[in-house]
């Protein structure tokens, strides 16, 4: 491998150096040696643009060029790499675009963008003859998508189940674990910085939804259907919930959910959800707590596999930012790009999949019912399951600890049924007389 | 990507049709379509080399050339990548060098060869300009190799832990389960297909060994060195053992551990084992069952991340061999090959590095100790320990059921110690007038 014409040198540039752009510097930094004698050449940050010029990162610039001009940077004959780390949606997709048409490479942590406008940049990129890598977009640090795209490539991928949101998981295990309220646990994760000032995104499913829409087109080869994701954030949960999970076996978390529905004829249809979600205690996602993520993929040839890490923060995020310079490096040093697929189907084979429509959706629920305190309050509640078709494995009364007297918990544990039957049957039972508010259910998914 | 010069086929040829090769065929066949949707072109077995004729593997050969004739498989101009799944060492060895001269990619699962003969092997293919890809080695269909040596490969490698062995892994856990000794469990094991007729390289934890000398290469850049590693199988362990670790919160796994010790000078040591360890019961490695792998890899960007699936098994490995031939694949289309460097490293970063003493390995044991019933029997034991400078977290004395009257169970937890000062101090102990026979003494691992 010695004396060729290989570059031994590989120029990167970075747009929007916050957090996750300082730990890029120094994952090249520090781990500069090791990353060259797996990759047999150097790894260079030779320019950074950022309109904060200003605050310390704490790292060395020496050798970097660092100014607010991106365009430059994009230009710049040195940067054959461009790494867009800017978040949001329309300058960075001005800057990628940019830097496809200038013919340079991208590597871009930005999950919401390509969920919303994948289709227009894997486009350019493609027509461009450049790689596009977003290793870092989903599950941080774990190698999540290139496992998918290449590990389990010889495989119909049946399901993609994942925590993909450390925040959401951070403040589900503060609430199962402290018992105390969604506001309590949300501002001490803003405190801490696992949450934004601004927390929707996060506490609503959405940032889960734009990665779940990311492993659904890689999964299935379905073209990105973002806008299609039935989404449930975790603002509904109570401490009651946790402790009658914990009770029966279970820890609650918000899960996005991949299925692929193949039937006799070869047709497909896609379901996917984000909601959250009760799993058994025993099982490996249930283990996942605070800000880490994981993911369970099924495929038919390998069966279940399980990828565990850490989803989001600086060092993490970089691992993987770096680890797609690496892949977009070792094509440059060859010649060429375009090896792999980015969403694992080749372009062509990417197609709109019809989607489970969301009452179609079946599984096991947990139901939590409101009820009148007297004798016969059982029978009308467990009838309204049984005229929509919606079998039970228990329904248990329970005195609610301080709550208004008169009033018990009543809890379902269903059979399998679809979302439909189910909707009908909390419908019937909201407008019993025996009941008070509404039914609170929580889908159960069955995993390893 | 239409029109160009891409071959639109790819012909692959498979020397020894055991059950991995039977599910390669399978895989071929059953996911053909999603395979070429990805790869963008045909993977085709067109011939299969096996000295069994007769046996019906229950898969269509339609178009497939079957013979006993490997090296006219190798020679023959359709097949471009050679899969060998023989098994042993001196014939595999032969037919993988011959193909690798005759310009051919290799795929094999072949953990022993590689692990003594990989110097030669890959030395071969280097020079020959050929890829030899054995994601099937290691772990099975868990695609652990790629993801050391690409989704990782930004970072500086620190340890990687792994239940590595299925049989074993099956065996502790019926034992755990059933309460049931070492000879009953293999048995059953034998009998379900789980072990082979002679279990030795198993149950003595070679074959675990021989994925860890591949995995130490790969996370360290530190040559193969399979006879230097310190191995310890399963067969000493007893029912009481895997009672006690569940009542102290742990389980019992046949752990391959490697660890890379980096002094502040830059240099490096390697810590390499396979041995019995108790686990924290609520780690994730702990929960891993049955025939199950799984392998724990700490980096120092991304942190810790864990990975599970199948580790052996018809389809699961056919899944990995698959993978690979697409990896080469993928290369053949773009005209080339050596993408990546199969040990992670380049050939000339994998350099010989010390080995870190077994008596210098340090960790926190679990001890079993005989001893006479007698209220003075503590005193000595704790002090042995202490004379050797090993800390203890706990010492407890227990009845042994079923046991000899008069003789009871000292139970041990220990502090972190060298493996040095608590063999010392085991040697000390057994020579006690107090104690009855050898102590059995149990690694302990933290892991997430």
């Amino acid at each position: 491998m010695g004396g060729d014409s290989k570059p031994d040198r590989i120029g990167v540039g970075l747009i929007g150096f916050g957090t996750i752009g300082t730990g890029v510097v120094k994952v090249l930094r520090e781990n500069a040696s090791v990353i060259e004698q797996r990759l047999g050449c150097e790894l260079r940050m030779v320019r950074i643009a950022d309109l904060d010029l200003d605050t310390d990162r704490g790292v060395d610039l020496s050798g970097i060029r660092f100014d607010a001009d991106a365009s430059a940077l994009i230009a710049d004959p040195d940067v054959q790499i461009v790494i867009e780390l800017i978040g949001g949606y329309d300058v960075p997709r001005k800057f990628i675009l940019e830097a496809l048409e200038s013919g340079k490479h991208v590597v871009t942590a930005n999950k919401a963008l390509l969920a919303l406008h994948g289709r227009e940049i894997f486009g350019a990129a493609s027509a461009a003859g450049c790689d596009i890598a977003f290793e870092a977009a989903v599950g941080g640090g774990i190698p999540i998508l290139r496992s998918l795209r290449e590990g389990l490539a010889a495989n119909q991928i049946e399901s993609v189940l994942g925590i993909l949101n450390g925040t959401t998981n951070y403040m589900l295990s503060e609430m199962e674990s402290t018992g105390e309220d969604f506001d309590v646990v949300l501002k001490r994760a803003q405190e801490l910085g696992y949450a934004e000032a601004d927390p929707t995104f996060d506490v609503e499913g959405v940032d889960a939804a734009h990665k779940l829409a990311l492993l659904t087109t890689m999964a299935f080869g379905a073209e990105l259907a973002f806008e299609e994701i039935p989404t449930e954030g975790i603002g509904g949960l109570l401490p009651t919930d946790f402790e009658l999970a914990a009770e029966f076996g279970y820890r609650i978390k918000l899960l996005a959910i991949a299925k692929c529905h193949r039937a006799a004829d070869g047709s497909e249809r896609i379901e996917a959800q984000v909601r959250p979600t009760l799993l058994p205690a025993s099982s490996l996602l249930a283990k996942v707590d605070g800000v880490m993520n994981a993911v369970e993929i099924r495929a038919n040839a390998v069966g279940p596999t399980f990828y565990y890490g850490a989803g989001a923060g600086e060092m993490p995020t970089a691992s993987a930012v770096v680890a797609d310079l690496m892949e977009i490096a070792r094509g440059i040093r060859r010649g060429g790009s375009g090896r792999v697929a980015p969403l694992s189907y080749l372009p062509e084979h990417i197609v709109a999949k019809p989607m489970v429509p969301d009452e179609e959706i079946s599984g096991r629920a947990f139901v939590r019912i409101t009820a009148q305190d007297h004798p016969g309050v059982l029978g009308p509640i467990a009838a309204a399951f049984g005229e929509e078709g919606v079998g039970l494995d228990s329904i248990i009364a329970r005195d609610q600890a301080g709550a208004t007297a008169g009033l018990i918990s009543v809890i379902v544990w269903t059979r399998v049924a679809t979302e439909g039957a189910l909707r009908r049957a909390l419908d019937r039972i909201a407008s019993l007389p025996e009941t008070s508010g509404l039914p609170r259910r929580i889908h159960i998914e069955e995993v390893v």
